[in-house]
């Protein structure tokens, strides 16, 4: 086997040379492996929403036009990587190889979804995708993928259907990171308050009970409509549940009334940054998770506020994050109730449209 | 004297209502006091770089036109907000009178800079600009400002010039946020090592004294050319001044070398959040003052680098913040050196043009 990996997958990167895999234009997606290197036998891809998006428009929902499409694209990139929305999604498989020096900790036969990007994954397609009509982000194929030794991979449960543990990994970092935060401030003092913003959302009430687990007090949650808020009270995963528009700032201060020391944003639009440095206590802190939020608007926000508050940037990674994840999925029934019932209305548009 | 102002200055909003000062398109400049305000007899405002660069272009450098468009902009809005730009700028006066209930510790005669924008704060001008030409973001004129209880200013210092203390005071929660996270470092282990991209430059080397005396051991800075390293060497703030672009991840992270306990971004270009996440080790902190930071950028970053790093964004307050930066731009040589220098070529740039 090939020795002298880099962890970062440096050694796969064909063009332009010199930059990280997920900068590349095009990977080496060759099967033989690196002795750091794990191999995936891929049995499907999971595109990411925006890139299933664009591709869609762009072949106007030509399903036959939009397979060829990824097939080409994975063909001359050695990765799904939609260069439009430079975005990847991720995969599932079987762990084929395994290479003597590698860290992850896997065994052949492990079934896994990959947590980093397909943006930075070799991958090689060996069927046509001729199992994939074209209309949906899920895409069944035959191929392998290779994972570095700094990738991140999940064991898939067996308790669990893979669309709920799919869902569960797409957001698994919230809840991880969530729970070290409130641990921190429950060692300073005991029972610290928490307020989620978008708390019935999928990232949103694994923060919830994350925050509940990790010695929080007093927990907020708030939610866009009244529909979200009688859900959100029927998983009573929150103390308070409460309606107010997330982009309001003076809204949502109202809505949480006594500001809390942790504050959450799992909404996924932006304009939040103010409502949620608001609501945060001198001294609080408050956990950026949404895609949306805007580096300067939360920046110039808290100083136009004269907010003393500690702003962190949400990252998809803790170690033990996935499984952490799941375990709040099976012993939460609020939350699992919430995540099945998000997955049968995303299942019900899919069928609608 | 009318009570019930509201500490963020709702009750100055005219239009929209319901709005935060910012938001607002119109605040009320009325120079008769809520008890909690405090009154600033303007002396010059400092514009915005990126509004006075708009205007400069709108009005093809008709000054008499920028003139007159600043005059009747302060005079719609009660506030100087460049629509454009959505920036303002901060001023410079002496206190007027103060609310018995202000808690901002300002007494009449103080000499003050606001630190929080000219886009959230009342103003009312009473000259006609005259002295100003309109070539320059320094605008000298007469009028009335009003600080809000959560508003921030801070004492112009009488042994420095007013030039350099307001270039302390642009960048001083820098170095105030980088001696926080250090001390925090410093008390779990002794001697923790810290990374300052852009460190020649002027929030740079506040944060690179900050670190030093938060207790930090390792000190390494990078810059982007041989210019600036000599600068830096001669100025001694940095164990080792090292030549990357920033931009360049593999780069930064091969210059870094050993990864460090807290990295500080003060490189205001785009695209260095993976070098910044690279040379962080895991467990370490990045904090990022650069508003060219971009959130989703960092978040997918340190998710496709399987890398486990906190990710702070750098706030413009901390309480103390100003005081902390002055005291290390007289105590520091080093950093004074640098800031006059920075200031000769600002100023030599200006009459240039």
């Amino acid at each position: 086997m090939r020795t002298g990996g880099s962890p970062l997958g440096l050694h796969r990167v064909l063009e332009p040379p010199g930059v990280l895999p997920q900068a590349a234009w095009r990977l080496d997606a060759d099967s033989e492996l690196y002795d750091n290197e794990v191999r995936v036998r891929v049995e499907r891809l999971n595109l990411d929403a925006a890139s299933f998006r664009q591709l869609r428009e762009e072949y106007r929902d030509d399903g036959d036009a939009i397979r060829e499409c990824v097939r080409d694209l994975i063909e001359r990139r050695g990765k799904m990587h939609n260069p439009t929305t430079g975005s990847g999604g991720m995969l599932v498989g079987t762990i084929d190889e395994v290479g003597a020096a590698s860290p992850l900790g896997l065994a052949v036969g492990d079934r896994v979804a990959s947590l980093v990007s397909l943006t930075l994954t070799p991958l090689r397609i060996t069927d046509r995708l001729e199992r994939w009509d074209g209309h949906s982000e899920q895409v069944p194929c035959e191929g392998s993928a290779v994972l570095f030794a700094r990738s991140i991979a999940a064991i898939l449960p067996e308790d669990l259907p893979m669309p709920l543990a799919m869902a569960v990994f797409d957001v698994c970092g919230a809840p991880a990171l969530t729970a070290r935060v409130v641990g921190r401030y429950a060692e300073a003092a005991p029972e610290p308050s928490v307020a989620v913003l978008g708390g019935a959302g999928k990232s949103g009430s694994l923060s919830l009970a994350a925050a509940r687990r990790a010695g929080a007090g007093r927990v907020v949650a708030v939610v866009p409509d009244d529909d979200e808020a009688r859900s959100l009270r029927a998983a009573s995963l929150a103390d308070e549940v409460v309606v107010a528009d997330a982009r309001d700032p003076l809204a949502v201060a109202a809505a949480i009334d006594e500001p809390v020391d942790v504050t959450v944003v799992c909404v996924d639009v932006a304009g939040c940054e103010g409502g949620a440095i608001l609501a945060t206590r001198a001294g609080g802190t408050v956990i950026f998770f949404s895609m949306a939020t805007s580096f300067a608007a939360a920046a110039l926000g808290a100083e136009g506020l004269g907010a003393e508050v500690t702003m962190l940037i949400g990252t998809g990674y803790t170690p033990g994050h996935a499984a952490g994840a799941l375990e709040l999925l099976r012993e939460v029934p609020g939350v699992r109730r919430l995540f099945e019932a998000r997955l049968d209305a995303e299942e019900r548009t899919l069928r609608g449209r």
